[in-house]
């Protein structure tokens, strides 16, 4: 609003940078496991990204209401392609960040102060997206008709939701931490295009990120130890020839190991950099 | 500058959404002979998407001077990437939409009073990037050393250069015409959006617009009666199958047949619909 801190950053900027970031982060390869442009749900990707705009443009312009913008973008994704959910992750990531206009320190802020009307917008986001995630809510389905007014009836704020899993969800923990991982990728990626421009750039920090913890999308589907080898696999490949890297991404791809938490950080991480004034 | 007649539209979203026009086009498919995310020019397309960004934020901020900023938009692109050439067209379309930020009736008034100092940025830009477009300064060849200096001692200015071309360049046309074909493919993107989503949409406005003139990058090429084939055959597949435009799409893929000015146009029509208030 007219107070907003943040004023000079145009909300429309923000917003285009934000489905730039997602289109970018899909855009580049090999990404072991992840979406990349031959992969066949790259269109759904694409389609996405362009999808939550208004909402990332809605969140910049009010500064608040995140779980009213994450739910709209996630809306909105869903809605614009038949594949179902393809960006929860980075839109949690996202709207903060695009609420802060790419300032950091006050997407930290407006985490904390997210409301309980925030978490049960996040709930009924919850039933439009069909995903595979930690259980945030712990004992409670987020996914019940229920959990929206459970959430209200216990007083839980969204900020009390989402990092109830942040020792279990990658993006999670970005919400308790301040958005640190995020902020370190975007530190990495500059070295990396400077010496190798976009693409590699993006595919290497993607390495960095994998290598620095286990990927908590992976460790839901196939468990904690699966999450640790990626892990090792990833530190191991830092540095690989480009076709070694490929290998991994098929043998990856071809046992439907994705790494989708890391991709989350690593959108994030481009939409701050693409955001540096 | 401070008294832009436009200056409630951000540069920075401006280029933002430059940047988010030319992967978006480059990320539909299929769009018959031309790069879609599994050709193995993308990366190549994407950094250069990204490269430009700067550019085109200058020449949103400046509203002036087109010819210095299409030649660092030129310059950037190429330096990005190791593949030569990927957007000269769409550039020469991209930047005075951005001076104008987005607005057409502004664009057509600002290549109007283009100078002979930008003609002879345009020269330099030539030089840049190794194309193949219609000999657009007719018996003066804009690749030599002199054509900068050439251009300045017979007073030709960036308009006369690009418009000397417009009867057989595609591009060339939209400066001359007020760029009237990106206005008419922006508005054909609306009702496809609406009814078949965003890759689609990009797709089938390609197909449109190619059955609408004969390709100038074609026609440069393999000839106007080949260029006059593709026109007709594209004309034939409006509305056919994904699979049958796919297939034309790899048999124009195979004979090297790009019709590259008609996605120069879309790039620009993207540009504009993604303006939109």
């Amino acid at each position: 609003m007219g107070n907003h801190p943040c004023r000079t950053v145009d909300p429309a900027r923000v917003a285009a940078c934000g489905s730039l970031a997602i289109l970018l982060e899909a855009s580049a390869s090999p990404k072991p496991g992840n979406v990349g442009p031959r992969h066949p749900r790259f269109g759904h990707f694409v389609a996405s990204a362009l999808a939550c705009r208004p909402a990332l443009e809605g969140a910049a312009r009010e500064g608040r209401n995140l779980g009213l913008w994450f739910r709209r973008a996630v809306e909105a994704s869903v809605r614009a392609q038949p594949g179902g959910n393809t960006h929860f992750g980075t839109l949690l990531l996202l709207v903060p960040l695009a609420a802060a206009r790419g300032d950091r320190g006050r997407a930290r802020a407006l985490v904390k102060r997210a409301t309980v009307a925030d978490a049960a917008e996040f709930c009924r986001a919850f039933r439009a997206a069909p995903i595979r995630v930690a259980p945030l809510g712990g004992p409670l389905d987020l996914r019940s008709l229920r959990a929206a007014a459970a959430v209200r009836r216990t007083g839980t704020t969204l900020y009390d939701l989402v990092t109830l899993a942040a020792g279990r969800d990658r993006v999670a923990k970005e919400w308790a931490d301040g958005f640190a991982e995020c902020a370190w990728a975007r530190e990495r990626l500059a070295p990396h295009i400077r010496r190798r421009g976009w693409n590699e750039a993006v595919a290497r920090t993607y390495l960095d990120l994998l290598a620095r913890a286990p990927d908590s999308l992976v460790a839901v589907k196939f468990g904690e130890a699966e999450a640790r080898k990626v892990q090792r696999k990833a530190a191991a490949l830092r540095g690989a020839p480009v076709d070694r890297i490929a290998r991994w991404d098929s043998e990856l791809a071809e046992r439907g190991i994705n790494p989708g938490a890391t991709a989350d950080v690593l959108a994030a991480a481009i939409f701050l950099r693409l955001l540096e004034p």
